[in-house]
């Protein structure tokens, strides 16, 4: 069996402060999906959930049983997916295996998060959970690794602040395109460079917000795909990597190895390469992140990514756009749920319903990362 | 590509009351697990973490990231399952999808959970937020739907409260040879009858302990197994199936619809039935399931598993011996680790490993419950 895994649907709920449990969320999202894709859900063999913590976010456990109920999927095997921010690109490999390996004929991936009740400093402990104790106990955070990687960044590379507060004015400008996205306002760069230190030297919008949300893709193999779909999506390159617990002991804090090592599986496996990808949304949980990935998936040479960003070569009218769903940073980053809505925008793009966002893209590649660059998923999609 | 997915090698820590937290747990099952698969960290492609709830139960996160750094197995891809008291199971599905696919040439699934020190009340807590809210809110727990079925069975197959003690009887016997098992110590069906009611007419000894524990098995494609060992397993088998979140609004109680579905999937892959299998790992969290599952599995007509357990035929000596290990009622149930300790067993068992519990068996299975059949993953191995 040498099946190729193809994608024929997707959604994502509103991302924001929403008033519903994660529950709903999942089967908002799955439910959209399901008529996104045309797929009754008689025909779903397998069903995958990607969410960090919904028993520490709100005592609910069990999510993934409860949603292949709420959504009328039983007897479909399903089976919940934690791999902290980079769950919903953990989903999309463990979909991508269900149907690779045969297990599954039609595989429903969704993810979500409900982080907004918990106010930002009860999230933060919980997302500080998958620190080293050696790290957090001294008091440091993934905002606090952000703050002192970007300094080094634009030290070693003699880098302008300003293109920091570029990629968050870019994001924010294409989120204003998007109608799911949890922000819909433009930001000036001076807006940004002004606004409040929280890591020195990155400022509050340099960061994601804290977001309720979900967004679901429904997966299988291409023969099946061509019987739903006359414009559909084929994975055709996908790689995970684990970086250090301890984020200290990395050899250079401006690599992320873990981008590095995914992504050239995924390069390898679809057999491309970085000037191939016409589209690509990067895990700016933090805009220097946008930066590492940039360069550890070889769009910019090291210590360049800034200068792409400058010239507006990442804008959406530019010749790679980045984040063309308006990123983590504007369209908000609901843990389990990012990975999922990062290939939905690439799903979007490739089959031509990205709608004010659209551009003309053949190939696209999601990298979605978690903690800071602990584990990495980088996923690369082509039009059909 | 079409795969034979292999195990050839295993491990589990003692099971019971220890002093180390999920962290070491794991890692110490890992490291037994390389060693006894003779596997060098540096081929390990994907690492697989079945845990329910590090997070609920001591607040630790990313415990892939974690278990994958602790054990030296960087960059190797690592994800968290969570399936409840059947995350081991579905980490067996997923390291066999991770093979099948050609995603993986080596995968190390690793499953366990630290539960004593929440002491039984916390760890019941949070065991019971998987239950549906229209059914927790009553005060329906777990054992409350183990107490019901079991009324239930007895009356509607008119058969005697004895045999449930028989169930506890016989597993207990099993893990006095098992020197990993969380009891080492045979009980009388006397004392079993006579120790405290928990949820009418199950008693104490008719449910599992709280447990802390981990254990460990290495998949690879039957080409490689080879090169590593004389002797190993073939999983032949294997399927997984949800049944609904709300236990009441099941047609029959004495039914598991789960273990029936996962089951017929995981012998129609096998092509084998029932009546091949020579020994066979069944999820006895509370006695009465060890019946519920022997019928969904055919093992027994309806009504008449009870009747095996009188004629001892599932003793360690009878035709066709179940839980040789001691089961979860007499191994311990550490959620994560339980599924991926019953696939454990039978390896053991298909590998002449087993010591003093040692049987004469060619094919093996295994049934993997989450919740009350909530989720289920049945695996079927066989010895090469």
């Amino acid at each position: 069996m040498d099946r190729e895994v193809a994608i024929i649907g997707g959604s994502m709920t509103k991302f924001g402060q929403r008033d519903a449990w994660i529950r709903e969320l999942l089967s908002q999202a799955g439910e959209a999906c399901l008529e996104d894709a045309g797929v009754e859900p008689d025909d779903v063999d397998h069903v995958y959930v990607s969410n960090m913590a919904s028993g520490e976010f709100e005592g609910q456990g069990g999510i993934m049983n409860a949603v292949a109920h709420d959504l009328g999927l039983l007897p479909a095997y399903s089976q919940r997916i934690d791999q902290t921010s980079s769950s919903g690109g953990a989903g999309m490999y463990a979909a991508w295996q269900s149907i690779k390996s045969g297990a599954s004929d039609m595989t429903l991936l969704v993810g979500g998060e409900k982080m907004t009740h918990k106010g930002t400093g009860d999230a933060t402990d919980i997302i500080a959970s998958i620190t080293h104790p050696a790290e957090y106990k001294h008091g440091v955070t993934l905002p606090s690794f952000a703050g002192m990687t970007a300094r080094h960044y634009l030290e070693k590379f003699d880098a302008p602040r300003e293109s920091l507060a570029k990629v968050a004015v870019k994001n924010h400008e294409n989120g204003t395109r998007n109608p799911k996205a949890q922000f819909q306002k433009e930001i000036t760069e001076k807006k940004a460079l002004e606004s409040p230190i929280i890591a020195d030297p990155l400022r509050l919008y340099d960061f994601c917000p804290i977001t309720d949300g979900s967004a679901a893709l429904m997966f299988c193999p291409v023969e099946v795909a061509e019987e739903y779909a006359d414009d559909y999506a084929v994975v055709s390159g996908i790689g995970g990597a684990t970086d250090t617990h301890v984020v200290h002991e990395r050899d250079d804090p401006t690599t992320m190895g873990g981008v590095v090592d995914s992504g050239e599986e995924a390069y390898e496996m679809a057999g491309i390469g970085p000037d191939d990808i016409d589209v690509a949304e990067l895990h700016d949980m933090f805009t220097i992140l946008e930066f590492l990935q940039m360069e550890g998936l070889d769009f910019a040479e090291t210590g360049e990514a800034w200068k792409h960003v400058e010239e507006g070569r990442t804008a959406i009218d530019g010749d790679r756009p980045i984040n063309t769903s308006g990123g983590l940073k504007s369209k908000g980053h609901p843990l389990g749920a990012s990975g999922v809505a990062q290939g939905y925008e690439i799903y979007e793009q490739l089959v031509g319903e990205a709608g004010e966002r659209q551009v003309d893209a053949e190939t696209g590649l999601a990298c979605n990362v978690g903690g800071f660059g602990n584990c990495v998923i980088t996923t690369i999609m082509e039009a059909r």
